[in-house]
């Protein structure tokens, strides 16, 4: 079959805040081929991602994603592989390519799943899923107390590991961040599993994270995720050499396999954090899992949107049983939950599944996103190149 | 002074050929602030630049750039440095906005130089430029005789060093190669520096590029440019190891001054190449220039556009005497060559200057711009978000 038609979707809440909240927006995907549909999501800005879909062609290594994608054949895996380098030749310049093929490929996937009625992770050669362990992710509290409060009730809503986030943590003095390291620990219980991320706050100052070491050992915090900027990488594998039982942990970032594999090569990282939304779909992040296993290295993914895009980021890693934890979003705003009629929810034991269900098992919800549709109109030179497809989401 | 207004033009030939030329469009960005303006121009697709400028914040970390730059106050260099900052910070998720930044850095130098009334290369801090040896850059022929006759035509032209590129080198056998790298090198002569790009044709397979290298040292290369993809720092550090006299060659497509570092801690390159218009602007060009003095590599432009890009490019290493070569665009489209009013020439002993007067030094050409004006208009929830400027490039 061939690649008749790609649509994007652009969506937005009423207002979207100045918050670090990414479930605000969303592009949404929907690739049709041989009378299937596919839906895939990138976590991207939405109108630069259109932009590079619909641009005129610069040059020959600076063409429209479009260019690679319509037309093409899908018959097997190794189709979306193809598509995927053909995109990378073909828009080698286009730097928001990546994070618009991402949810491309993600819809090739899911296309082709239905297609051969196999889920996603099968095809990826996984012959079973594993469960994973979810976390909670949250903000640290304005104050330890508040801090507290926060692990308290991730605890009774039942979650076995939480992640606490950015907040005030080193602004102030390495006092003032070992109090809510502390307040993190005594609130999600001695048992749980604590993850701390610091949102890049020190750059790629080694001196200025160092000295938050034997606070975090005292929490038996399990990851300390991005004290850098993500290309800090002589600062990650110097303060990992300091470390100890303290893992790091980086890469939701990154934009190509490459990227990840410095992490993983060059930074000493413990755990790898892949969005399969920006780093160029589930085939990239495929390939990350496969690499970070050789090296030793844990494979998690990283999610903060819809159900669809949660799915997508389970599949690269299904069936690999030693990357055990997964970011499972738990504050979405009204339109991430109304991407997908179906969610993935936690089973008796507070574990998630990869669905089994054919394709990325996920049914998209037309109806309840039509609030959130956002109509976007784009001509060059006078001519119409984008505009919101008329069908507005509605089942084909 | 504060930031009063940044205005984009989308520039393109009549027709795009699907040819390696990247001088058929361009985006040139305007920015005016206390009654001055200033000018640069992006090295990038010109569509979804615009649209990272203006596109509605997905959340905190996700911000058009215009948010960052707008309104901004603009009174000495260390202003410049801290706007890079802000939209670093707040587009950190908004994956096009380097190669827009870019744009808007060079500008604020341009603006920032004419204000203060004297050259950019003087306020990045050097006393006086250093005349550059310009090579020019031409594609392989099709036949070793072809290649022959372009490198006789270079030595006539009066260029010292010339660089050959892409073509048929790597598709065929390793002789066929070796049969071109002879005749680049006596086209040349036996004195002119011969340069090799190969285009990143080898991915990161280091045993396809090894059997070039005898050939490479026979005809005395200096560098041999992106054997890999940019990414595959282990293959470039493994073909360094192995290379001898000849030098590895990269960094065109860096967009983080840490993508840069990454190349020259470990990929052991002896040159990198430094493109002004999209690593984001003179301001990063010239933190990688001095970390490279500091490393042993030397800095070299990447430039294919117009003479306002050559300046750019040249501003960031022009008082490093040591960093002698310089590329120097020379087969530009009309539209290129109707950018600007004066242009950057070889003076009497084949040597190019970074111009003396303030700013760039360069004057934009308004009215031998008009025909390649591309008319752009970009509509969000009903709103007008972009308009080709009502003044359509003429002269405030």
């Amino acid at each position: 079959m061939k690649i008749e038609a790609v649509d994007l979707f652009y969506l937005a809440m009423p207002e979207v805040l100045d918050i670090g909240d990414g479930s605000q927006d969303a592009l949404l995907v929907r690739v049709q081929a041989g009378g299937e549909e596919g839906w895939g999501e990138c976590e991207a800005s939405p109108l630069p991602s259109i932009a590079s879909f619909v641009t005129p062609m610069s040059h020959s290594a600076c063409k429209p994603i479009a260019a690679s994608v319509l037309g093409q054949t899908l018959q097997d895996i190794d189709d979306i592989c193809r598509i995927g380098n053909l995109v990378r030749a073909n828009s080698l310049d286009l730097l928001q390519s990546a994070h618009m093929l991402s949810g491309i490929d993600i819809a090739l996937w899911d296309l082709l799943g239905k297609r051969l009625n196999e889920p996603v992770w099968k095809l990826l050669g996984y012959p079973h899923p594993f469960p994973k362990l979810p976390y909670a992710s949250m903000l640290f509290g304005e104050s330890p107390q508040a801090t507290l409060a926060k692990g308290q009730a991730a605890r009774r809503a039942g979650y076995r590991a939480a992640k606490f986030g950015w907040g005030p943590i080193g602004l102030g003095t390495v006092a003032e961040d070992a109090d809510h390291f502390v307040a993190a620990r005594e609130g999600l219980g001695p048992d749980g599993i604590l993850l701390i991320d610091t949102g890049t706050v020190w750059h790629d100052d080694v001196e200025k994270a160092a000295p938050r070491l034997p606070a975090l050992h005292a929490c038996r915090a399990t990851w300390l995720e991005e004290p850098f900027d993500s290309g800090a990488l002589t600062a990650y594998r110097a303060l990992a050499q300091r470390s100890g039982p303290l893992k790091l942990a980086a890469g939701e970032g990154t934009h190509s396999f490459y990227m990840a594999q410095h992490l993983i090569d060059y930074a000493d990282i413990g755990y790898v954090q892949i969005d399969a939304g920006r780093i160029g779909g589930i085939s990239v992040a495929r390939q990350v899992a496969a690499y970070a296993q050789a090296r030793g290295v844990t494979y998690v993914n990283h999610t903060f949107t819809s159900h669809l895009a949660l799915s997508a980021s389970l599949q690269p890693y299904a069936g690999l049983e030693q990357d055990l934890l997964c970011e499972y979003p738990v504050e979405l705003q009204p339109l991430a939950v109304a991407v997908t009629e179906n969610s993935i929810g936690l089973d008796p034991d507070g574990m998630v599944h990869a669905p089994a269900a054919p394709g990325l098992g996920m049914r998209v919800n037309h109806a309840a996103l039509q609030p959130f549709l956002v109509d976007v109109e784009i001509r060059v030179g006078g001519q119409l190149l984008y505009r919101t497809p008329t069908d507005r989401l509605r089942p084909l």
